[in-house]
C-alpha cells in the first residue's frame, strides 16, 4: 500500500518545468490552456456588446432609479441563462438625490446660473430629462450660503499655499476651484479645512472642453452646458455607505447617525458648466492669477476674494435605498474554495455608456464565453465569480458593502479580483498588484490590438518607446515587464485590493478614444459608439485580456505569483520616497535661506500683493535604513521562492502552496490600517488622503513627509518595515516548504 | 632735457592701483569720477522726460511723418540749447506705406476682417486716425492671393516639420501665424520657403491678451482689436535700406531695383488683431491641432487646409523718403577722437511712447545733465556722441545707414556703443559684448534701484535667486559677475556690434512695467504712464544707467576693457554646441532606430493623419579641437592681459593702450562675414537666420548643425577658430606691450 501510494502520488506529480511546444506561468500544459483561450476567444460578441449596450443605456441608471433595477434584472436573467448560480445581494444604504439646486451671482452684477446641460441635436439620449440626475456632487451636505468668490485654481494643497503668499484667506468665501489635478472630493475637503463655506467646481475648457477639441455634438469633448457629476464623499477616509464604516450595510448592523457621518462633506459643494462658470469668473477681482492657474475660457482669470458674491443653495433628499449586486457564480471543477472574483459595476451617473457600462458588457462577454466553454466540457478549475456592482459612482457602495459583509469568507477563498470600469479605443492600462507583473505581462502580449495586429502588449511598448517621457523609456528598457501601475482608488477594486488585502487588478483600454463625456448626460451610446470605441471592437479586446486573465488564474497549477517583480518596484518606490526626502529638505533649505537674505523682498514686485513663500520646517534625515534592510531580506527570498516555485509538487501541496501564494498579498495589510484611516489596511498601495484617486505608494512614510509631520516619518518607515518583514517570513514559509521538494 | 623729460613723465605716470577709498575700472581717481557722477545723477530730472515725452508722443512719428520730421527738430533744439554739436543727417530710403489692405474670408462662411484698432475710453491718442499708420508689416511685397488657409502655430521650422507629418503641405496655401517664438519676418521668409502664397500674423490671446492680464484700457494688455505692427525685412540677411546694402543710402551710392531687393518679402503679409483671427481660425478643419499649438482663443484650433479659403489684397505705395538721424556731439577735452556712442531711435509705430521715446527721453536726460557738467568744468574727456536715430522700426535703416556711412571713422575712433530703446518698471536687462561684463556690473552696482534701495544689480541678482531656473541659478553663483545678455537683433546696436565690431552694450529695465502695447495704436503716453513707467521713476534709472556708463568709458584712464569674462562665455557657448551635436546626434540616432523598428505605426492612432517623422541624416562626430585649442590659447593670454591692466602707463602709452582695447572687439569679425550674409561680420553674436531677433553666438558652428548642414561644420569650427586665434594674437601684442611696463 505504501509503495502503491507512493506510486500513484508519483504519477499525480505535477511538473512545471517548461514545455517544449509552450511556456505559459503556473501551467504544465500551456497548449491545452491556449486551446481553451483560442476557444473562448471564438466565442467573443462585438454584437452582443453592442446589443446588451443599446438596452443597459436606453435610460438613466444610477443607484436606486428604475432603469437601474430593469438593468438588474436584465444582468442577472443574463447570467441565468448562461448556467451561472446567480444573488441578487442587497444593502440598504444613504443616499442624497438633489431637491433644490441654486446657484446665482448678486454682485457685482446679477446672474443666476442655469444649471442644466444642452439637448443636443444628434443624441437623442441627451433629451431625457425626467429620469436624468441633474449636476450634483454626491454627499455634499445640505446648505445655503451667500459670500464672496475666491477662485482656487485647482483647489489642492500648493494652490493653498501660494494663495496664502497673496495674502488671500478663504475663510467664510466660497470657492470655485477646477476639476482635475485630484479627485473632486478632495476640493470641497480641503476648502472646508481652510475655513471655506461652500465650493462650487467646474471643468475648465483649457482642460476639458474646446481646447481640447471639438466640442459634442460635433466632436467627443465637453460643449459649453456639460457638467461633471460625481462624488464627493471623504472616500480616502473610508468608502461605501456613509453610515456603516467598515461593516455591511445590512439589517442588524448599528449606523451613524447622518450629521456624524464622517465622509460627507462639511460644507456645500456644486459642480456647475463652463458656461455657468464663466460670468462668477469674469466678475472677480483682486490680483490676476500666476500664469499657470489660468484656463481657457476668454477673461482674464483674477484670485478674487469678490467683488464677486455668490449664493448658493443646496438641498438633498436623503433616501435609504436598496442597492443591488448581481453576483454570478460558476464552480470551479476542481478547487471550488479558491475563488477568481471579476466585477464591473452597473449603475451609471445617467445613460452611463462608457461609465460603467463598455466595461460591463465586456464582463457580459466573458462570462457568456466562459459558460459556453464550461458547457462544452471546459469548466474553470476554480470558482469563478463574476460580479456587477450597484452604487459604484456615489462612493464604491455596492462593493464596499459585499466585501465588508463577505471578509471572512473571501479572506479565505479569493485569490484574485480583476476589475473594469469604462473602456474606450487605444492602448492597454494595466494596473495592480505587482505579484502578477509578470502574469499580466504575460497575458497582454496574448492579446492582439485590433489595429495593428501586434499585442496589446508591444503596442504599449510602443506608445512608451516613441513618447516623450525618457526616463520611462529608459525603465521600459532596463526590464523584461512593462510596469503594472500601482492602484490608487476610483474604482470597484479598492476594497478587495485595500481593506481586504486580495491581489486585484484593473484593466481598461484608452487612449484614442477620448473626450470630456465623464459623468456628463452625454455619455450615451450614441456617444460612445462614434466617438470612444466604435463597433465595440476594444470592447472585445478587454474581453479577452480580462478573460484570459481570468482564465488563466482559473485553471493554473501553481498560481502565477511571482515576487521578484514586486521588490523592483517597492525598490523604485522606496527611491522615490529617499528623494521625496532630499527635495524637500533642499526646497525647504533654500526658501528659508532666501528668507533671511531678504531677497524675497528685492524680487517681487512692491505694488503686487505676492508675498513670500512662508517659513518651512527644516526637514530632518530619516532613518530610511529599516526599510532598506527590510527590503535587502525580502529580495533574497523573492528571489529564491520565484526559482523554486518550478518544483514538483503533489496535488495535496499545490493546494497548500496555492493558498499561501494567493493569501501572500494578505500579509501586506496591517490590522491598524493606515494613520488616521484603519478601513485602508494595505500598506503598500493607497490613495492619497489629499489627492484621492491618485496612489501613494509607501502610504505611511510617503504621507508623513508630504504633510511635513517628520516627527513621524521614522515611525512610519520602521511600522512599513515590519509589514514587509512579516511578508518577507511568510514567503520564507512558503519558500522552505518547496525547498523541501 | 632727457632727464627733465623723464621726470616730467614718470610724473605723468597713471597708476592704477586700487586705491584706498574706492575701486573703480580703469580710474587711478574713483572718487572724482563717483564725484561727478554723483553730480550728475542730481541733474536728472523725471519731470524734465515727462515734459519731453508728452511733447514727442503727441501725435504719430513714425519715419517720414510731419511728426517724425517736427520731433527730429524738436531733440536737435534741445540738444543745441544744451550747448552739442548738432547735425542731422539725412539719408535717403525706400518706405512702403500702405495703401489698400484687404483680408476676406470667402468660404465656408463670409467675413470681412476690419483691420482696425479701437478708440478706447481714457486714451485720446487711440482716437487718432488721420495720421495714424493701420496695422501693417513694412517691406511685405505687394499682392493679391485668393487661397485655402493653413494654422502653422508660429510659423518656425520645428513647426512646418510636425505640419508635415500630418501631411500637410502648404504650397499654394495662405498660412495663419502666431506672433511669438521668432521675430516676425522669420514667419513669411519660411512661409515662402515653404510653397505658401500670403502670411497673416496675429498676437493669440493666450500669449499677448486677456489670457496674461487685463486688457487694455481696463489693463496693460492686448486688447481683441490690437495689432502688432512691425518690419518683415529680412533683418537677419542685411538690415537697413532694401536697396543699398552696405552702403549707405545717399546721392551717389548705387541702387539696387526693388524687384532685385533681397530683403522684400516674396509673399504679401499682414498682421491682425485676434479679433479678426477668430472667425478665420474657427472656419478651419482638418485635423485638431496637437496641444502644445493651442492658443487662447475660445474655440477649437484645427489645422486646415480649408474649408476656410482666405483673400489678402496688399497694395503699398513705395516711396523714396529722407530720414533724419540727430547727431550731437560734446568733444572730449583730451581724448576727442575717442567716441563714446550713445543711441536711441525716434520713430515710432504711431505715438510710440514706450518704443521709442521712454529710451529716448531718458537718454536727453542724460545729454542734458552731461552738458550741464561740462559747462560746469567737468567736461567728458573723451568725445560723447548722443544719437536719435530715424527709421529704427522699419529696418533700423537710420543707424545702419550711419554706421555705412561713416564705417572707417568709425573704425578708427568709436570706443563703444551704448543703445537704449524701450524702457518700463522693473529689474535690468544688461545686453552687450561680454569685454564690458566686469565694467557694466560695477555700472548696475553703482545705481539704485528706486522702489527697493539696493543697487540694481543686487535687484536683479535677487530676481535670479529667487526664480525657478536652478541652472541660472547655479550659474549666478558660480562667478562674480551677472552675466550679460549676448546681443542677437532687434535694435539699433545691430549696425554698431555686428557689422561695425564696435563694443556694444543694450540696456533697459523692465518686467514689472509688462503689457501688449507694444507696436499698437495704444503705445501711447495715457498707457505708458498709466502702466509701465508711472512718474518715469525707471526713465530716470535707466539715465543713470546708461550715464554712468557712457561716463565712466569717457573719463576711464585705462578703458574698461577685460577679456576673461569673455572668455567664460565663449567656453559657455562652445559647451552648448557641444551639447547641441550631441542631443542631435542621439535624437537622430533615436527617430531612425523607431523608424527602422516600426514602432510609430504601432503607436500613432491609425485613425488620425499625424504620420512618423522623417528619417535623420545621421549626425557625424565633429572636430571641436580648433575651438578647444584656441579657447585655450585665449583664455592663457585673457589672464595675463587682465592682471597687466593695472600697469603703470605714461599717457602716450596710454592712448596707444586704450586705441588697442578698444579696437579688440573689431578683431573678432571677419571680412567674409556670415555664410550667405557676408553684411554680419562679427564672428561670435548674430541674430538667427530662422530666428531673427534671437542671438546665435558662435554662430557659424551653431547654424551649420542646426541647419543640418553637417559637412559644414568642420569648416565652420576653424574658420570660428580662426578668427579666435587672430583675436588671441591681438591680445598677446597687448599684453607684450604691457609686460614690458
Amino acid at each position: 500500500m505504501r509503495f502503491l501510494g507512493s506510486c500513484l502520488i508519483g504519477l499525480l506529480v505535477v511538473g512545471l518545468a517548461a514545455s517544449a511546444s509552450a511556456a505559459m506561468l503556473g501551467f504544465r500544459d500551456a497548449d491545452t490552456q491556449l486551446a481553451t483561450e483560442q476557444a473562448f476567444k471564438t466565442r467573443l460578441r462585438s454584437e452582443d456588446q453592442a446589443n446588451w449596450a443599446r438596452s443597459l443605456t436606453a435610460r438613466p441608471h444610477h443607484a436606486g432609479s428604475p432603469q437601474g433595477q430593469a438593468n438588474v434584472a436584465f444582468i442577472a436573467q443574463a447570467f441565468e441563462s448562461w448556467g451561472f448560480e446567480v444573488d441578487v445581494e442587497t444593502f440598504d444604504i444613504l443616499l442624497p438625490f438633489p431637491l433644490e439646486r441654486e446657484l446665482e451671482l448678486l454682485a457685482p452684477t446679477s446672474f443666476t446660473a442655469s444649471l442644466i446641460e444642452d439637448i443636443v441635436t444628434g443624441d437623442e439620449s441627451s433629451a431625457q430629462r425626467d429620469e436624468v440626475l441633474p449636476p450634483y456632487n454626491a454627499f455634499s451636505i445640505d446648505g445655503e450660503v451667500t459670500a464672496e468668490l475666491v477662485f482656487v485654481n485647482y483647489g489642492i494643497p500648493e494652490d493653498y499655499e501660494l494663495l496664502e503668499r497673496y495674502g488671500i484667506d478663504v475663510t467664510g468665501k466660497i470657492v470655485i476651484a477646477k476639476y482635475g489635478r485630484s479627485w473632486r472630493g478632495i476640493k470641497p475637503k480641503l476648502a472646508a479645512e481652510k475655513g471655506a463655506i461652500g465650493t462650487l467646481i467646474y471643468s475648465d475648457p483649457g482642460d476639458d472642453g474646446y481646447a481640447a477639441g471639438d466640442v459634442y455634438p460635433d466632436g467627443p469633448w465637453k460643449n459649453a452646458s456639460g457638467v461633471q457629476r460625481g462624488s464627493v464623499m471623504d472616500m480616502p477616509l473610508y468608502p461605501g455607505d456613509v453610515l456603516t464604516p467598515g461593516k455591511p450595510a445590512i439589517k442588524g448592523t448599528r449606523r451613524l447617525k447622518q450629521d456624524q457621518a464622517p465622509t460627507i462633506t462639511k460644507i456645500p459643494v456644486l459642480p456647475i458648466s463652463y458656461r455657468d462658470a464663466q460670468p462668477l469668473l469674469a466678475a472677480l477681482g483682486g490680483e490676476v492669477v500666476p500664469p499657470e492657474w489660468r484656463g481657457g475660457l476668454p477673461i482674464t482669470y483674477h484670485l478674487g476674494p469678490g467683488p464677486a458674491r455668490v449664493r448658493l443653495k443646496l438641498e438633498f433628499d436623503w433616501q435609504r435605498i436598496e442597492i443591488r449586486n448581481v453576483v454570478a457564480r460558476w464552480p470551479g471543477s476542481e478547487f471550488p474554495d479558491e475563488w477568481v472574483l471579476r466585477g464591473n459595476h452597473h449603475d451609471g451617473w445617467n445613460h452611463g455608456a462608457a461609465d460603467p457600462i463598455s466595461g460591463l458588457v465586456a464582463l457580459m462577454s466573458e462570462a457568456k464565453a466562459l459558460a459556453g466553454l464550461a458547457k462544452a466540457g471546459q469548466p474553470p478549475r476554480r470558482t469563478v465569480v463574476y460580479a456587477a456592482w450597484d452604487a459604484e459612482e456615489p462612493g464604491l457602495i455596492g462593493s464596499t458593502e459585499w466585501v465588508e459583509k463577505h471578509l471572512k469568507t473571501l479572506d479565505e477563498k479569493a485569490v484574485v479580483y480583476v476589475n473594469t470600469d469604462g473602456n474606450s479605443r487605444g492602448f492597454p492600462s494595466l494596473g495592480g498588484s505587482h505579484t502578477l507583473e509578470p502574469f499580466f505581462n504575460e497575458v497582454a502580449n496574448a492579446v492582439t490590438d485590433p489595429q495593428t495586429g501586434v499585442s496589446v502588449a508591444e503596442r504599449l511598448r510602443a506608445v512608451i518607446s516613441t513618447g516623450e517621457d525618457a526616463e520611462r523609456r529608459a525603465d521600459l528598457e532596463s526590464r523584461e515587464d512593462l510596469r503594472l501601475n500601482p492602484l490608487g482608488s476610483g474604482s470597484d477594486y479598492t476594497p478587495f485590493l485595500q481593506h481586504a488585502g486580495i491581489a486585484s487588478a484593473n484593466l481598461a483600454f484608452g487612449g484614442e478614444g477620448n473626450g470630456g463625456s465623464y459623468h456628463t448626460l452625454y455619455d450615451t451610446y450614441e456617444h460612445y459608439t462614434r466617438f470612444r470605441d466604435p463597433g465595440f471592437v476594444y470592447g472585445v479586446t478587454l474581453s479577452e485580456l480580462a478573460g484570459i486573465a481570468t482564465l488563466r488564474m482559473a485553471n493554473a497549477d501553481v498560481l502565477p505569483f511571482r515576487f521578484s517583480g514586486l521588490v523592483d518596484n517597492l525598490q523604485t518606490y522606496l527611491e522615490e520616497i529617499t528623494e521625496l526626502a532630499e527635495t524637500e529638505r533642499a526646497a525647504a533649505e533654500r526658501v528659508n535661506t532666501l528668507l533671511v537674505s531678504g531677497k524675497y523682498e528685492l524680487a517681487l514686485d512692491p505694488q503686487k500683493t505676492l508675498g513670500p513663500p512662508r517659513a518651512q520646517p527644516p526637514v530632518p534625515h530619516f532613518n530610511f535604513a529599516p526599510l532598506q534592510n527590510a527590503l535587502a531580506d525580502l529580495t533574497a527570498v523573492a528571489t529564491q521562492l520565484d526559482a523554486s516555485l518550478d518544483s514538483n509538487l503533489t496535488p495535496t501541496e499545490l493546494v497548500a502552496v496555492n493558498r499561501m501564494l494567493f493569501r501572500s498579498e494578505r500579509q501586506l495589510t496591517s490590522v491598524d490600517g493606515l494613520p488616521g484611516r484603519d478601513w485602508y489596511t494595505h500598506q503598500i498601495y493607497a490613495p492619497g488622503f489629499y489627492t484621492g484617486y491618485g496612489v501613494k505608494t509607501l502610504p505611511r512614510v510617503r504621507e508623513a513627509i508630504e504633510a511635513q509631520l517628520y516627527e513621524d516619518v521614522d515611525i512610519q518607515i520602521a511600522k512599513t518595515a515590519a509589514t514587509l518583514a512579516e511578508f518577507t517570513n511568510y514567503l520564507r514559509d512558503l519558500a522552505e516548504l518547496l525547498a523541501e521538494k
